[in-house]
């Protein structure tokens, strides 16, 4: 049983990161700080600077010789399992769509690692829970993030959509389908640019480059090195949270899809992911903390990236903007609440 | 004698802070990240949020009951022979200026102490050091700064000071020498309404009164509020230096106000200032470390508040834009050679 000093330790840690977002918010819905154009900047600056040093000082500390690759593998089960369901749906429900697929893939298995997740999980399991939530975020930026954009750059070009099944809010694709080898590769160049434009995937990517090399060759990363880092990437947290607060003030509404596609939303974040990762975890054998990491790591926030790419490509965006803004304010209960949960398993 | 490894520990602590600084720069002047109204932003978000929670962290951890009252009083020491020298020289030298005696105040006292002071000072003296820094960073903001004020608004309106010296820069002044006790409550009301204005300086003056209290009747801050505060107080330190790095690029060029002012300027700074806290220290009978630490905080760049305040009052702007920005650039090689020299202090 868990007992309040643990459940207290939680809200320690998770408090702040709300304290962040309120004064996001507050700075420009209650006291003016920044004009429209200014809060850009705040963007700009958390996008470019504070969150891509912030990535690359986790992911350069993991050991890729040492990951937990049964905890990874369940991790892939359990999007396996999504994929395939989200497959059928799309192919043989009524109301099946393969861009509501894209949406609902996104919802039930993209998080908010390591912003919201490292301090979480590390007041919940320690230290070395951190490092597996670390790995699960490696795998994410580079294996499902790279995969989701893939999908979106199809869709948008029309190339290997089946037109019947097409959304309304896909534009002039069906003369497009089965088009040639060419058209693949320039779409591939196309995901490669995108990564490449992205600050945080090849933060990522470098990061896991040094992780790889510093550890094949055993060296530590030189202080003056590691210092330079960790002056930008220490503001991460704050400034990430401050950014999304300021994100939400922009908002005209926290709920800007309607309450049932929320509903819906919260129910694949919250309920759908972690089952799944559940099921994944209990098909590869996980058992004890890092079972219990698996599942809580589930049901963290939306990850913004999510977001991003989902306005970028003009898919759903309102549905993946609400879910991050209001799956961060209703995650502390949750959040909570599998912690407890999560004591009665073996 | 110090060894390089000493100089390397500096080098360490410092290097950071140019980083930031350059990475700053670069997003202006060569990678165009931010419009000009956007640095606006970046500044703002260090002014109101990151630098007033960076202040009221480290403030708020001093034992105003265990401060170390010789080194305030050599603090005090070194200021009081400076005011007097600048008066004399006001008073009695030809080229003396009442204005020129404010600016160069400010020149030889006012230096950065939180954000380069402390990681400086913790590489060369360890931990305890820092205590001594926070509290001479307490006294600068508390004493020192508002009395600069109080100058300069007395100077804004003529008040107090002999036209025959007034600088040519100083407007309409003569005719209301000697004005009357409602003036000065006016005059003090203005100083109070620009401190209040001021984020960082109350959030010192709150810091400070937490410290009382909780010194008084022995609580430590709660987990929950510490948190709160470092998620954004961590980013001072980064965000502080990007931001000065901003400021140097929206610059016309790095020496605003010609060699020969720079020159003055430096010597003030990283010369007369240190040679009268020296004077000081050894007249209150300060010895070991803390007499170095007293030095070499008086060694460090320029503060940034002096130039907004100088900025604020139209008082020789440029000149206190170099030495922030030269005396940053210089600090470095002057400190290590500050720190060397120290060595040989009984």
């Amino acid at each position: 049983m868990i007992g309040w000093e643990d459940v207290y330790k939680v809200v320690v840690a998770m408090v702040p990161l709300y304290v962040a977002l309120v004064l996001g918010y507050g700075s420009v819905r209650w006291w003016k700080v920044f004009t429209p154009e200014q809060c850009g900047a705040i963007n700009r600056f958390v996008c470019y600077f504070t969150l891509p040093l912030f990535t690359f000082e986790f992911t350069a500390h993991v050991d890729p010789f040492k990951m937990n690759y049964l905890f990874i593998g369940a991790d892939a089960v359990s999007k396996v399992i999504i994929v395939v369901v989200l497959a059928f749906w799309a192919k043989w429900s009524g109301k099946g769509s393969y861009c509501w697929s894209i949406t609902s893939f996104s919802l039930c298995t993209l998080t908010n690692s390591l912003v919201v997740g490292v301090p979480i999980i590390k007041a919940m399991y320690g230290p070395a829970a951190v490092d597996l939530v670390v790995q699960s975020s490696v795998i994410q930026a580079i294996i499902w993030l790279t995969l989701l954009l893939l999908v979106l750059e199809l869709r948008r070009t029309g190339l290997g959509f089946p037109s019947s099944n097409s959304d309304q809010d896909l534009e002039g694709s069906a003369d497009n389908t089965g088009s040639s080898r060419p058209a693949f590769w320039c779409l591939m160049k196309t995901v490669w640019v995108k990564l490449a434009m992205n600050p945080n995937s090849y933060a990522c990517i470098i990061g896991l480059v040094w992780a790889f090399i510093s550890n094949r060759w055993h060296f530590e990363m030189p202080s003056i090195m590691e210092g330079s880092i960790l002056i930008m990437s220490k503001a991460g947290t704050g400034t990430a949270m401050f950014s999304m607060g300021i994100f939400m003030a922009l908002q005209e509404k926290v709920i800007a899809c309607g309450a049932s596609l929320t509903f819906i939303g919260m129910i694949l974040r919250f309920i759908a992911g972690p089952a799944a990762m559940a099921i994944g975890s209990i098909a590869v054998g996980l058992r004890g903390d890092v079972l219990r990491v698996a599942i809580i790591q589930a049901a963290l926030p939306q990850s913004i990236t999510s977001f991003i790419f989902a306005k970028e490509y003009g898919l759903h965006a309102e549905v993946l903007s609400t879910a991050v803004i209001f799956g961060m304010l209703a995650s502390l209960p949750v959040l909570i609440a599998y912690y407890a949960i999560l004591e009665f398993v073996p």
